[in-house]
């Protein structure tokens, strides 16, 4: 796919996520529009907030640009197959709603087919409010992550998370070992 | 924390993730481990699989130095609360298990408040046969994502994925109107 030169957050968006494609388009236009309406600055921990409505590339892109990561667990996925994607902003108690309403079918040829380098030439040029619903929300952010103390499995012998253990007879267990044991 | 000039793979995890600690530095040493045993390149698409056996920080790492994403679905988390990440190479058919062997209470105090510097310290210099066992494993890889058709919810009139669509009354709406809806 070659939409010519790339601007450089698009290109570090890219890098990360390995290729680029119209999914992460969509994620780098939308991680845009949510970082204007609420003038974000990348999340060093937890400040920012994504709750993603889908699990698909687009992701990637507020990952990588807000840093809101999973492994920080400030990216909260809904399993709703929605492009739509809500920042909350701890520090200024603000969240905002992007939601897609392009459409890809307007690249399709008369098979159905869609011309994604067409499609993706549109996501990156066409103006925000013509790929982008962009609302201010009222959502409670989630809880912040806390540190757990690690316990041994009695079986396999790994320490695991405590809150991650299963009791059996007394001893303390992993899930898969208690699974295994029949738990 | 300051750890001196720190490896150019490793500043690259750290502007993704956003600051530098001990679990960012357990996933930068485990993706490298997981990378020397089976002679890796980032993932451009799903030719590899993270599977991680927690949710903190240290994923982080696997992402960006794997490319193994939220995303692109092949990153993924079972719930097991351990410093464990199995990455699965599907061109070569060869998968390896990283899990962490360090003790972090080695760093603790008479008051039991771990070191961060110093343990994150021997997180980035000790050799890896000291904070890894690192093993070959069979195990067979997930399905490749696929991309489905988009369905406009009846009420709320937004594209959803047809398979997270709900039937009510011959109509489709999305999962939160249809909980909405009582479903």
């Amino acid at each position: 796919m070659d939409l010519g030169p790339l601007p450089e957050q698009l290109k570090q968006a890219v890098a990360f996520h390995g290729h680029l494609c119209p999914g992460l388009l969509i994620g780098y236009r939308a991680a845009q529009a949510a970082s204007q309406a609420l003038d974000l600055n990348k999340s060093e921990d937890e400040e920012l907030v994504t709750i993603a409505e889908n699990n698909s590339c687009s992701v990637d892109a507020f990952q990588q640009m807000l840093s809101t990561t999973f492994g920080k667990g400030n990216l909260i996925w809904r399993d709703y197959g929605k492009q739509a994607f809500t920042v909350i902003d701890r520090n200024q108690d603000r969240a905002v709603r992007v939601s897609f309403i392009g459409d890809r079918l307007k690249h399709a040829g008369p098979d159905g087919k869609v011309d994604r380098e067409a499609f993706a030439k549109d996501l990156l040029n066409a103006p925000q409010e013509e790929l982008f619903k962009v609302e201010e929300v009222d959502v409670e952010p989630p809880a912040e992550a806390v540190i757990e103390k690690s316990i041994t499995c009695a079986r396999c012998g790994e320490p695991t998370q405590a809150s991650r253990t299963v009791e059996l007879g007394g001893k303390l267990y992993c899930r898969p070992c208690a699974q295994e044991m029949g738990a």
